[in-house]
């Protein structure tokens, strides 16, 4: 069960950018598993991608046609089209270039994206054969049914939307995302499409992808595995009549800017809140450090730890594997003696030793709860970073054992 | 169930080591938890610990006395003695000295080792009422009483015998282990004893340690958490009437060396057969790498994946998270067409992509078996490393939602 992940919100149409969906039976006769998006002519398009070095085909494509001014995403689930060579790179040409000569654009105005089982080869003409349907299904307000579409072993779709007012125009940014499972992006995440319709031009629409991919997408874990098929990819139509958005625009681009990292963090945690097995959505945050790297090592030592992990499953607050996952995180010159440890507002440990305070009944109290921060003060710098991830559950193997990525 | 680790062989005393166990009663009445070896005098003793940082106040103690002329080691089970701070430490001293009051030493003669829970105080004065009954029991043949009496959650004793002959001389090199959960050991295992008959100076033998543990100890990993208590430590009695053995004795060095390797791997192979809820041996050997720490990465990329950990569970040959494992190990300028993979004999994967000779059918009687060979080939070095890790089971999220460390 997803951890305090409702149904979705409203989800507001982005002028300019239209989504349709189908069925090809990739992997299930009837299951909608394509989506086409749609961007106006003159939007700008920014990707972040995977730097897992096993990349997918319609990663290594996508790379690719990203400075092509591309006008069309397809997607599909139930295959990744990951680890299948040159075979595999002939079938994601095959479907970009169908579409292309649907539409009549060229076939690098295609940016494809694929997700599920690796190792097989994508059927294209499943995929070619679906098309159609889903061109004709292109409608600005299929966000919701976009969000189902690109889902895999997601239970619930994820979706964001957020208006804001730039120079007195009403602008929007509205997202979905799938991933579930191998999730530990590096760029990105498995699937990400966040769309606007302020006007950007690619390079500050890049920037502002990428940083805030480094604090959403990036700041996630469910099981340490990055995928080879991560994608998130940012959309500015620019049909709203607001002005340009430059980053010499102030306030107006820290709106924007700040709204884009909203959407994307919120769909970043979406993702935990439904990860494999997750009973439990945890926020990791390392105070602190002297700088990024270590604040991170000491993040992800703690949220990919299997012994924390079921010890948060098992609602146990074994405050002696944090210390444990702290202390072999690598950070040069620890001085364990300067460490704090909290479970939300409860000090747990203090200078390296039992908080003299903390009670086993606080503790358990506080592990019992659906949503928990773990916060460390490390004591030695200024720097901080926060991670969000999830507990080790009996479902977690159940699903990765019958289930093939 | 353990996989592949039958009874207790022989272990051949150690003249000169003498070994006594009894009761504390520190976890549970009546278990056997405090062990005493007793190693004669002018023998040498090496051994390598744990770097976590934070190290429990035994390990700490363990390097200081370590250049002190030890002649015993006194360890408890059922508790860590980690995350005490100063009393802990103060606890850890106490011990130390009514051992040495007892036997007539100094009390920087006498070298601790706690496993168990970790972030409780260790009862000394338990640890204190065991000493005359374990001094009582001191006999060279009671290793593999030993053994049971430094467990854990093992479900099994570990130990392996070993005797050569130098110069016309037996000597005996016979070890125990223990271990099954909080193992990644970095430098040591949660404890591992080896000792010898053989005449070697502490330098030399500690060199000796350093390598063999390298080899052994330092390429396993059952959840990738190494432990605040590993310790391990190799005993040199010089009781045999063969020469001393130094880096200069040529085939007599080159034979002592193999042979504490050989039982060095046995022992640490034994913690992962035993590994908690392990129903797989997987050895993770990976060719053909630019150095060693590539080829480690790309090792401990597989061996700590969950998705590849619950495949080797449902005995699914998903080589698609093998290859994703491989490609996010963070190896530079990683070239994917150069890599194979093969299961056992099996290739599954040439040059990047499905081998073209491979069947779903081969994959899975493979993946069928208790003992499974995942090799990498990457092909662009000469550099190979070999790790040894298990499967993650519903066992072992059982045993460690249950059991607090």
């Amino acid at each position: 069960m997803p951890v305090g992940l409702g149904p979705l919100p409203v989800l507001h149409p982005v002028p300019g950018f239209r989504l349709g969906i189908a069925s090809a039976g990739i992997k299930r006769a009837g299951r909608k598993d394509v989506v086409i998006m749609e961007a106006a002519e003159g939007s700008s398009i920014a990707g972040v991608f995977t730097l897992n070095a096993f990349c997918a085909a319609p990663v290594t494509l996508c790379r690719q046609h990203l400075g092509q001014s591309p006008r069309y995403l397809l997607v599909n689930t139930g295959n990744a089209n990951a680890g299948t060579g040159n075979p595999g790179m002939q079938a994601a040409l095959k479907t970009c270039a169908a579409l292309a000569e649907l539409v009549g654009v060229d076939s690098k105005q295609v940016l494809p994206f694929s997700t599920g089982v690796i190792g097989e080869l994508l059927p294209a003409d499943k995929v070619i054969g679906a098309l159609p349907a889903a061109l004709e299904n292109l409608d600005e307000n299929n966000w919701a049914q976009a969000a189902e579409g690109i889902m895999t072993t997601d239970t619930l779709p994820k979706g964001v939307s957020r208006q804001i007012t730039l120079a007195g125009e009403t602008v929007t940014v509205t997202g979905i995302s799938k991933g579930a499972g191998m999730i530990k992006p590096n760029m990105a995440t498995m699937l990400g499409y966040i769309a606007t319709d302020a006007k950007v031009a690619q390079p500050v629409l890049q920037g502002l992808l990428r940083e805030a991919a480094d604090l959403s997408f990036n700041r996630i874990t469910i099981d340490g595995d990055t995928s080879t098929n991560d994608c998130c990819m940012l959309i500015a139509t620019g049909q709203t009549q607001a002005v340009e958005i430059t980053e010499a625009a102030g306030e107006d681009y820290t709106l924007l800017a700040d709204t884009i990292k909203a959407v994307m963090l919120e769909l970043a945690q979406a993702i935990v809140r439904d990860g494999e097995g997750a009973t439990k959505f945890v926020t990791v945050q390392v105070n602190g450090g002297n700088n990024r790297d270590e604040c991170l090592d000491v993040g992800y030592a703690i949220s990919h730890s299997p012994l924390i992990k079921t010890a948060l499953f098992a609602s146990d607050p074994n405050w002696g594997r944090i210390l444990a996952a702290v202390g072999r995180a690598g950070v040069p010159d620890l001085d364990v003696e300067k460490i704090d440890v909290y479970l939300d507002q409860a000090c747990i440990t203090r200078n390296g030793g039992r908080a003299e305070e903390y009670t086993e009944a606080q503790g358990a109290a506080i592990m019992a709860q659906a949503e928990i921060t773990i916060r460390i003060e490390l004591g030695r710098g200024e720097h901080s970073e926060t991670l969000w991830t999830t507990d080790l559950s009996h479902e977690y193997v159940r699903i990765n054992a019958e289930y093939r990525t």
